[in-house]
């Protein structure tokens, strides 16, 4: 397969069109939130709000920060791993975000934040926007190295949309709660992005093997990424929780559950290894997975020591599906999953929402307290007499959505993809930035690094 | 030129020199403001505060924090592209910044904060400080690679000076706007540095041309830079805004034309090379003009939209600048910009200064509303009366003071500067850490780092 | 000695083991602080909070996540600098801290938020239980590149356990004010990691000298390190100081000292070289100085000038016992430092303890007020009539107990660790990642970078 990979005009086109319609849509549709409109002072007063300092900006923008660096800098250097793809993990991921966050500021208005006309944007529409587009980072981590930017761009386009809808049927008509994402942006992410890599199954991929491996100094730049993931994670899962006791427990549960996960994820991979030595694609991944199974439940009671099973378990499955499952998946199934995304991603998010699930159908007064349980379940209006294990069930529901919309959607998409006009590379030159970028000669002779003795024109 | 580049006691005694001014003048006239004094406790009481949060350190602190990693580790970082100058890059900033902070807290003390003999800083002058250094750190950007440590620290003493009087002027003479600082950090410190490299011309910088280029990795080094400045421009140009709705909405509008901006980049840069292939420098830097160009307006009503159009535009004004300009600029007007910082900190930040001007000549009740209109230009006082127009045209005056100090700073600055006795390079060994560094030797033979099999003493 | 480095075993139990014990004591004792608790929503309206904000996450919760990016990014990266330990110094520094933060989370929280047979954790608990392993990270730097994992977990268990003990002992017994850790964090790690590596001497050390120090691109890595640490020190400082102006003033102190400790640093660094030039490893360490030796007295009345004081000593100590003294003690003491935490956390932790103890002493009514001054050193209940001079006596005794603790902790430690059980490498394979990591082969031919000449299948 000889495509073309000059993206010379379709690059440029698709940017300049995708982002004029982002101006012309944001122009017609979006307008600041009553918080962030300068018509604020003068509402607040009557609003009976004492200080500036209830402008929702000071409840969630240290948050909204954090998770900004664990979209850009997480996710995009957690990819440099490849030893010839770091231009394209950080910038193509670069690309898609920047993409992605306007776009779903637009389909997640729409769907929430939509009043007379206008979507109205404060803080918690960019958190949102980056966790949407959270979930595009993760089905790029299955693809990577293997699409053009043109296919990436095609890809955040309807995957942003299609999380959108799913994150309206489950947060809105299932009443599911999901505020770290383990269903909606986890297992949606993760299984749509291996159904689209399912499609573009590429057969002689074993022709560039050489380059699908780590050098030494790809692998500390990637461990860059991992570690503004770990750290950051938690507030992650607290970002759109609610104020207070909330936010502060899902930081809690969310800490707990990193910690646990490291300690597993290091005796699983020297076990597995036949001296016992440490693989680096583990660490890198395998101890994220605790972040991402408390996803659904850590704004809930979980418990500290609830969130360490959690983080204990995760560390195992993932790091055995590195070992085990990946393996079987690419020779069997024909799913090349360029960074283990469903050991990261797919298994612990289900799981995530299996113990959100069964967190919330144990949920009870003597746990939560009257007001306590009502608030954190949103146990008003229609929903006053639902049940804990009502909302349970729900929230499994809200699994088996998101897992059929991932597959449908990704079906529909990885077709797309497919076409031969994108500028994907071929198989054998697959996972090289030389093909999209340009990319510097290394100095002829690596070892003539000037010294003192080599330095011209000498001190007189 | 064979000049003598040994510091041994010129960089030494610079520093110390420099270090006991500034704990002298700071014995003198630093003290802590109300807010971060003992006896706040007391204060607070009859000022009304009923919570310990409205200490301004709440309002601020998570800004603050996030500027203070872009000037260290953003600029720092940034400009570690360069294949033997990372030491310098991330080092001599360091230094730069961390003695330039310190005269700042005095410059912009005297000027602002200056209460009965004292200079009571608090939060916001960290950040003011922080600021102020920036416009260093963007000029250091321009003579990258040619000047010696001396000649920064000399160059950060007279740009602090400089800054703080332009600043001076811009906001308490003129009362212009500027919070994100499009023309007192950006316009000034690019037209100051780009006088002072074209005072300093070298007319054989070609022959370390080889060094003034990048590899594969020093290329991933920068992009830390490049994210951590995209990430957390939205708390550049919201830091020292008004609290509540113009903090937020300052943010908002940097999020979307920092988003826009990354697309239209990319278009450019795909479109202007003859394989359509990306360019890293474009991406690294280009991408951040969309930061820059809404630093004036962003706190005001720009509306979302609007930060997109800003953001379109420079992106694509700053990689055609890249592209076309800066080689136009060295060959003819001789002005040696290493990192094209007129691309991205000139020419954005002009366009800023115009934004910011039409922005507030068309302010009006209807989008502000009386009281919010009052708030966000200060009309109170000898102001209470001033149009929207005449708001904006003393903006645009902003425009021309900056350019003004700019250029007549940086010829008197550059002068100095071009003493033959700071310890500069000569033209042969620019861009090159082992002029000033330690630098460690390659290791001899790069292929041979031990394997398994290469492990002495084997297990037993 | 020819031990036998294969942790197939050793290295998974020993995790699994401690990550049990955690799960079942957090079981058993470990429930969220009120603050934390779903309960929350129905206690603050009788304890008067008007506001969510109130909750103590919002005061906390930013410096948090400053405190862990330093753990964890900072002492992380800052140890990269070794040329072949890049990921051992990540990797088992993320190992330590993860096990380490769960088992201070209990040890801390017996001592101090223990209530009605349960352990309270609330945010100011991860930041204490992320301040205690902060000196296991400290004492790991004069070990790296010595020990195995195991040892290491061995070594977290142990401190963290004596690190509470001396941590109740000055905070609750001899009633001492040390927020930011100069004597509980920084003394008491450096010395305990001093006696360690002492008992753990390795004669034939120099058989891996040329593993022992940096590349070019190690040192970039480890500036990421650095640079983190550098920048969010005002945080770790001011993190669990009381509310207001006393956070706030901690963070102005640190600031200051900080960017003392950088000039003095350089102006050393480049006195002792004999052709004046920079050292990296000064540059990496002893800008840091000036952070460890505020800790204590950061948030004191201690002025700006007279942090900038102390920073402008720190660096010039640090410097000087990195030329001098750290050879010193490996010739003579056979104190084998690898990352010379005597000069950054001992000397400065010491010297911090001191400038506590005088500004203590040095405390009165004009400075802080009537108020001010019992709030700053909780003079109520027993305290009401305490001196401040008593204060300081105290105080310094805190610095000797922190030493005595170290000392004696640190022999015992050190004898366990000595046992040759623990797969600990020979000493001609120390600062080697191959003996506990898969690590990647380097590429044959490494000039063979594919140029678009090289790309297969050209375009059609």
């Amino acid at each position: 397969m000889a495509w073309n990979t000059n993206l010379r005009w379709r690059l440029p086109l698709t940017c300049l069109l995708l982002q004029v319609a982002m101006v012309v849509l944001f122009g017609v549709f979006v307008r600041y939130s009553p918080e962030a409109d300068a018509h604020w002072i003068e509402e607040k007063e009557p609003g009976n709000l004492s200080s500036d300092l209830e402008n929702e900006f000071y409840y969630r923008y240290p948050s909204f920060q954090d998770v900004h660096v664990m979209i850009f800098v997480g996710f995009g250097f957690l990819m440099t791993f490849l030893q010839r793809y770091g231009y394209s993990s950080v910038g193509f991921n670069f690309l898609l975000a920047a993409f992605g966050i306007q776009w779903a500021l637009l389909m997640q208005g729409w769907f929430h934040s939509f009043h007379e006309g206008y979507i109205l944007v404060g803080v918690e529409n960019l958190i949102n926007a980056d966790f949407c587009v959270g979930s595009v980072c993760v089905a790029f981590g299955a693809v990577l190295g293997k699409v053009s930017p043109v296919q990436l761009l095609i890809m955040t386009l309807f995957q942003v949309t299609l999380f959108s809808v799913n994150e309206f049927i489950l947060l809105s008509l299932l009443n599911v709660k999901d505020a770290g994402g383990s269903m909606t942006i986890h297992t949606f992410g993760a299984y749509f992005g291996l159904t689209v890599t399912w499609i573009l199954y590429r057969p002689n991929l074993y022709q560039s093997k050489d380059r699908q491996s780590a050098v030494y100094h790809s692998d500390l730049f990637a461990m860059i990424g991992t570690l503004f993931l770990w750290m950051y994670w938690p507030s992650f899962n607290s970002a759109v929780s609610n104020h207070g006791d909330a936010q502060h427990r899902a930081a809690i549960n969310t800490y707990c559950s990193l910690a646990a996960c490291v300690l597993t994820t290091v005796a699983l991979s020297s076990a597995l290894h036949k001296k016992g030595k440490l693989d680096m694609v583990h660490i890198q991944n395998a101890t994220l997975a605790g972040g991402v199974a408390v996803g659904t439940a850590a704004e809930m009671m979980l418990m500290p020591y609830g969130s360490l099973i959690v983080g204990f378990i995760c560390g195992i499955v993932s790091t055995l599906g590195f070992v085990y499952l990946s393996p079987f998946l690419e020779s069997r199934l024909r799913i090349q999953d360029t960074c283990g995304i469903h050991n990261l991603h797919g298994m612990p998010g289900i799981i995530g929402g299996i113990v959100g699930a069964v967190t919330a159908a144990c949920a009870n007064i003597q746990v939560y307290g009257q007001e306590g349980l009502a608030h954190a379940f949103d146990l008003e209006g229609f929903k006053t007499d639902w049940s804990a294990s009502l909302q349970g069930s729900f929230q499994a529901a809200g699994i088996f959505v998101s897992l059929a919309m991932a597959l449908v959607g990704g079906l529909l998409v990885g077709g797309i993809l497919k076409l031969p006009i994108w500028g994907q590379a071929s198989d054998e030159n697959c996972f090289e930035d030389a093909v999209y970028w340009e990319v510097p000669e290394e100095p002829k002779n690596a070892a003539s690094h000037p010294e003192d003795s080599t330095l011209k024109a000498p001190e007189p």
